[in-house]
């Protein structure tokens, strides 16, 4: 048999993660059982969310388990089946083929991907989770009319590049908010937001309103922390909020809070918090949108690469700084 | 004609409002002109939202303007009409008859009401704004599920009596928030709420814990600050929270935060802001449940009745600082 490699979890941060957070393992890959398959995963997705299954149960989900196999959504090819509906070389998708070369299904969390029109790597990004999360928050909660404008935090990462475009495909204004000028430049020229402002800038608070001037209608966060309580002062009446993530906060830094809750009562404006998997039933829909846009070319996105699965843990704390530009992934194969 | 009375706006509050904010008027009634009516105010509901209109236009409506006669909901009757819809002695409501005796009107905005089977002043209560109001947050908002927990804060107010009633009616465990344990033993024996919790106690987080032994399903917040904050720490999963009132901040002393955005994203939560001006499509169908339950004696509510329009500003003052006890009101007639 092959040989297996990845990361568990060894310990939960205190505060901030670490690279001693993980710890390697190298072992022979398993042989699937009855049924089940073993997939030879090429790509590892690697998002903010496993920054709160690393701590103690304090996210909707359950925590990651010490010593487990760290989750992770990956795209692969089946090495080996015993399971009728998977022959070997079928490209497959994950939501937890895990920071590992090898991993054995059921085949019930697999789906089989047509990666002869775009690239395998993108089904876990703009047309796997990330995109179906961007296309939930933007239609089911923000919902924009045209001429309204939306706000983007996060713009050019995984799941901000695509609410931007879908922003923009229905009429809005696509104002992003992202970190440097390089992000910003990207967002504007390549993603077709209308304007993007720079959160490191000195007066991102007057950038911000120079980009909102009819104010904020609707406001996808993915970051929280100073922009968010800037930006909740600029909402207009009946403002829809969707909150995908708070990245500033996950590492303890930086609270993410609501300073004055009258501006909601105001504003008569709604904040929901959501979580793509609470909403199964609309991924087809939104996939097979997000993968006709792709199809066509009419859908954009970046991509960060680390090289094997070695460098897993490094790219997933630069992530957390925001250093990665674009969807971050780890190429396994 | 008669001599009308009442106050008008005199100056803005700095910090907390205070009677020489307002000023008092005496002087004669006016005469109804072409397809107008004079109306005998009877009743003057005083409501927290007048708090935020004597700002400067920080509210979803236009401030009140200096000089200007005080607004307010009131009930009377019809003393003079030339219009075809009113006759002498016809009893009626009107959105903003204010805070005096006599108050012309082109006839729109006033409603005929049948005051045989429920007291006149009842549809400036709970057969009026702060009824509309309670059924639009609890059902449109929190739209409870049998056996859910929903938790009133101001639950003895004009508002939180009907909240809680509505919500017990549709299968759900009420738990009140009061201010003090006179309120606290009303609520649960009158008004029917399965708990409630007095937020003067030393030990509130506690007794509020005690209350919510499955946590918080649907919050009807009409306070804010550090109630809000200790219920927010309780929500489950897919909570929502209706934001109907923030009068701990309406005087500047206590901000109303919430202090950590993470609660929304790990529960999934929705919390929203709501003015019930905003949904007159729903009223008809409100008012009619809230009159058929009065009528049948199944809604229960307390009045605090100040006698005389000079007691308006006192009245009022007390009510910012919960010294009401259920539905604040000024006997004009």
């Amino acid at each position: 048999m092959p040989i297996n490699k990845g990361f568990v979890l060894a310990s939960r941060p205190q505060g901030a993660a670490r690279e001693d957070n993980f710890r390697f393992f190298e072992k022979e890959a398993p042989q699937p059982g009855a049924g089940q398959v073993l997939v030879r995963n090429l790509w590892l997705s690697l998002d903010p969310y496993m920054r709160g299954r690393m701590d103690e149960s304090k996210s909707y989900a359950a925590s990651q388990a010490i010593d487990e196999v760290m989750i992770g959504g990956t795209a692969g090819e089946v090495v080996a089946s015993n399971n009728d509906r998977f022959k070997v070389g079928d490209k497959v998708v994950s939501p937890n083929g895990g920071w590992q070369l090898y991993s054995l299904s059921d085949g019930r969390a697999l789906s089989k991907v047509d990666a002869s029109k775009v690239p395998l790597q993108a089904f876990v990004g703009p047309l796997g989770m990330p995109g179906v999360t961007a296309w939930y928050g933007l239609n089911k909660i923000i919902a924009p009319k045209a001429g309204e404008t939306v706000v983007v935090s996060a713009a050019t990462g995984a799941v901000g590049t695509v609410v931007g475009q879908l922003a923009k495909a229905r009429g809005a204004r696509a104002v992003g908010i992202a970190g440097g000028p390089d992000k910003c430049k990207f967002a504007v020229q390549e993603l077709g937001y209308d304007a993007c402002v720079d959160h490191k800038a000195t007066d991102f608070a007057d950038q911000l309103k120079a980009a909102t001037p009819k104010g904020i209608d609707g406001l996808f966060e993915n970051v929280g922390g100073e922009p968010f309580r800037l930006c909740a002062r600029r909402l207009n009446d009946f403002a829809r909020i969707a909150v995908c993530g708070l990245i500033a906060s996950y590492e303890g830094a930086e609270k993410s809070t609501l300073e004055d809750l009258r501006v909601l009562l105001v504003k008569r404006a709604t904040i929901t918090g959501f979580i793509v998997s609470d909403h199964m039933d609309i991924w087809q829909q939104a996939l097979s949108e997000l993968i006709g846009l792709a199809s066509t070319g009419k859908l954009k996105w970046r991509e960060t690469i680390a090289e094997g699965v070695e460098s897993a843990p490094s790219a997933f704390l630069g992530m957390l700084k925001g250093k990665n530009f674009g969807k971050q992934l780890v190429k396994l194969g």
